[in-house]
């Protein structure tokens, strides 16, 4: 045997700092090794031995001299294995690896995905390096979709549970977005001021602006946390940018035609407006109906090509964007229709 | 010995029709059950004859014999206690129980917070009716995690991965909201209109408009979203409603105080407007901020309250609203402090 009890795993060094968010910060690097040519009884001997350092693992490692991985054994293969087979004839050959850089997000949606409790992390020499368990991929899983629900909501992430922060500390999570997207919202307030002659001139067009802009901002709010969800979840990828646009394409078409042919009925029905700012109104507010969608679907997408979070690219910003183009479109439909 | 080898395994009624989104859904009803006098031996015997039903279970059942549970045995504990000892003394008391009823979050949260993977559901009597395992307990994570987010956006939750969902279904899960937003933003319609004479004397005003509402429809989101991801964590419960509304009192009151502000100073330095609309607008601004805050962190505790899913009034829901008390207050201010 070239291998015997008194072998000891090494923590290897993953070459660089820790980064954020990654893999080799919930790795445990304490998993119990085996060599290939012990028997079940000898496993289960030093399992005896040292112990299982962590609830949530059920698995041992067969790795070769240098560390190599060779394969998995769990509790159950050495409960249910008869004493003197070898490890090596017990063991399973893990399908599914990671690497200590990777994104702790993949960690969890490939345990999903392979129906997996446990995964072993190796280097680039396919050295065992560690094991990611699934109770810590279940915590990232839950800090993650925290942590997008509130960029989407434009904040910066929080680090403690929202009773336990300090006022302060939220107010700081809050303000920068704040303050950024108030800033940007004056761009929008000066495409207003630039038509004020024609709006002096047609006060009634006003009273349509929160609605164009609430239902733009909504569009774009749904097409963009559908995109972002998709992304977070692995379900899309920006391979697939054309076929997310072709469908936001298709479905804002139809949200498009239902939203307008009720709004210009309604219009007609109920309200003191005559037959040209209702066509004006219902036609603006397709156009922003679509636009809104694609910008919602293609800024995330985006984004993540870019390398950045696509969750910072939800509702508040997509307002914005969304706010200046729809009134953009309702001022020059409304003097090209109206004559304004 | 009163029980036998053969004891099977009886599935229980759960008394009702399986109720959406229970533990009854996701839980396994065949865990392998031992009776409290087996050794440690004909323990690991009726685990080679019957198997493990599940690869992620990891816990025998040790049952009385009309099924009361009594307590849970790990691989782990089989495999290092020597053969001879009763299961009875080996075995963990399981001081976390769910209910088939309960909901599947809490069953995420309890392994969670306990950091167990598997959790034995029991009925009335204390019977075992089944186990729920972290992998099932993962994927509740993540689907209620998409809903929350899908609704906060308001969408009908999809219930088809996103690439594979048909156009038309995706627009049938969007369109509802979008009509009753639509509709909902007539009411602001309204009010602008109702104030028509107002911004006709002074059409500066309309150019804030849009920065108003924004504003208040971020600061609503940053609550809304905060108080329902808190909800669903279980970190904020319904009892907790006066600190809450503390705690968004403070934080509101430093953003407005910010906002106004830099708003204030921007608004004299960067703009054509007068020290008159440059303090109605501000101040309109910091009470918008903290009304919509104040909205934001109220309606989901309430819905929670009367029992609707938090989620249904994240920013869309709330933004209608926001946007209807901003613009009251925009107008009664202007009108008081402008004289209009």
């Amino acid at each position: 045997m070239m291998m015997n009890n008194t072998m000891q795993f090494e923590t290897r060094p993953v070459g660089t700092l820790p980064v954020e968010d990654t893999v080799g910060q919930i790795m445990w690097t304490d998993p119990v090794l085996l060599p290939p040519r012990f028997r079940v009884n000898e496993a289960i001997e030093r399992l005896r031995q040292v112990g299982l350092p962590h609830p949530a693992m059920n698995h041992c490692y067969v790795v070769e001299e240098d560390g190599a991985l060779l394969g998995q054994v769990s509790l159950r293969d050495l409960l249910l294995t008869r004493g003197g087979a070898r490890v090596e004839a017990v063991m399973a050959h893990p399908f599914v690896t990671l690497q200590p850089g990777d994104d702790q997000e993949l960690a969890a949606q490939l345990m999903q995905e392979y129906d997996l409790l446990e995964l072993p992390v190796v280097d680039a020499e396919n050295r065992l390096v560690g094991v990611v368990t699934a109770d810590d991929a279940m915590a990232v899983l839950q800090e993650e979709a925290t942590e997008d629900m509130e960029r989407m909501a434009a904040m910066a992430p929080s680090e403690q549970p929202y009773l336990e922060s300090r006022s302060f500390r939220i107010f700081l999570d809050r303000i920068p977005w704040l303050l950024l997207l108030m800033l940007s919202a004056t761009f929008t307030g000066g495409i207003i001021a630039h038509f004020e002659d024609a709006l002096a001139a047609q006060v009634a067009l006003t009273a349509f602006i929160p609605m164009l802009m609430d239902t733009g901002g909504n569009c774009g709010s749904q097409s963009s946390v559908t995109v972002i969800r998709g992304l977070s979840l692995g379900q899309v990828q920006f391979s697939d940018w054309l076929r997310v646009v072709w469908k936001e394409i298709q479905v804002s078409a139809l949200c498009a035609g239902a939203l307008a042919c009720v709004n210009f009925v309604r219009l007609l029905a109920m309200s003191r407006v005559g037959m040209g700012i209702a066509a004006t109104v219902s036609v603006t507010l397709a156009l922003t109906v679509i636009t809104s969608d694609l910008i919602g679907c293609a800024l995330p997408i985006a984004a993540k090509r870019l390398g950045f979070d696509p969750a910072v690219m939800a509702s508040p910003l997509i307002t914005t964007v969304v706010d200046a183009t729809s009134l953009l479109t309702y001022f020059w439909l409304a003097s090209w229709m109206l004559g304004i």
